[in-house]
């Protein structure tokens, strides 16, 4: 039998493998409750996917298109899937300029990315939650963190820091503004980064900061 | 008043800010249960950790020590949460040499790292989940990347690759198993790196690879 091996060798640190400088963002919802197959699919279907390519299968979802259109619709499925009472984590990886892309999945529909914004925006709760950032293929990765930690600092949504994550703490909205920032922020000084975070709404001990 | 800015000044890429070898993990258990704080804590309670240095707080657990040890807790975690019929997320972060960390925090026992085998090595069910691998600080990182995806192609457990992630998929202990070969073969070869994944068990599809 012959296998699928990957090779990676046309791929090299510093050069995307996308041109298009699509964003992407692959995510699991997970609803600590005896009705999450409900919760999770209602949010899924609810959320307008008109200015992102979208594929969910039996692992995760993914999202890929503009930034501002990815985390316009990253937000959507969690805000939709909140429930009152229900512990519920969000996890997802946005990443942009990973040299093995391609440019292939993807919509890049340039107008009104943020289409689900109208709907999301009324939509809010408290929020506790970790990330953490990797630049790739650079040299000087911590300034890059150190910079975006301390702008989070100074909105009050990074709430402090632990082994292998940076805290966040406040309301859903301002923490998703905070985490576009920090794409938006390192995309533009890294030509590779990923963005990996940790939401967490009601639980069970409180949104202690 | 004053603020707690971050400074990563003194940090640099290729130079760990532990001397010691700290391997350390970053967890959230998910069970997608109405009885989940009961899951989470009996299974975090299980877990003998006499051979990690660990930690939970209101948004994650960390383990801290030897890389085999803090497997060995890691799997220990998991299985003991896993109930028949309830689908569970686990979502680890794991990394080793990170230029911001430091000689605190850590436990490294040296003998029997291993402490939790022998009660969580006849625990077994099928998972499937994703997997990224970040060697940070390298140019040279999709080879590494490509080397240790063809070996979990060779053993049966990666399953597939998608957009940001690889695919895995098998019995909870070759998963493991695999996983923790990633961790030392990359540590072995760049200063600093990180491994990321998630896996599902009781997937409402079933384990589909």
């Amino acid at each position: 039998m012959s296998k699928n091996y990957v090779n990676y060798g046309k791929c090299s640190a510093g050069k995307p493998g996308s041109t298009m400088g699509i964003t992407g963002a692959r995510f699991n919802l997970s609803p600590m409750s005896d009705d999450f197959i409900a919760i999770i699919l209602d949010a899924i279907k609810q959320v307008d996917l008109s200015k992102v390519w979208a594929e969910t299968d039996h692992i995760s979802t993914v999202y890929r298109g503009k930034e501002e259109a990815v985390f316009d619709a990253l937000k959507a499925a969690y805000v939709y899937a909140y429930r009152e009472g229900v512990h519920m984590t969000l996890e997802a990886t946005v990443s942009k300029g990973c040299p093995g892309d391609s440019d292939s999945d993807y919509t890049l529909a340039l107008e009104n990315p943020k289409i689900n914004k109208e709907q999301t925006q009324n939509i809010d709760f408290p929020v506790i939650g970790k990330f953490a950032l990797y630049p790739m293929g650079s040299d000087n990765y911590m300034g890059t963190i150190e910079k975006v930690v301390n702008e989070g600092i100074d909105r009050g949504v990074v709430t402090g820091s632990g082994h292998y994550g940076t805290n966040l703490g406040g309301s859903v909205q301002d923490v998703f503004d905070y985490l576009e920032y920090v794409s938006n922020t390192v995309g533009k000084e890294v030509s590779h980064y990923v963005s990996q975070f940790t939401l967490l709404c009601n639980v069970p001990e409180g949104e202690v900061k």
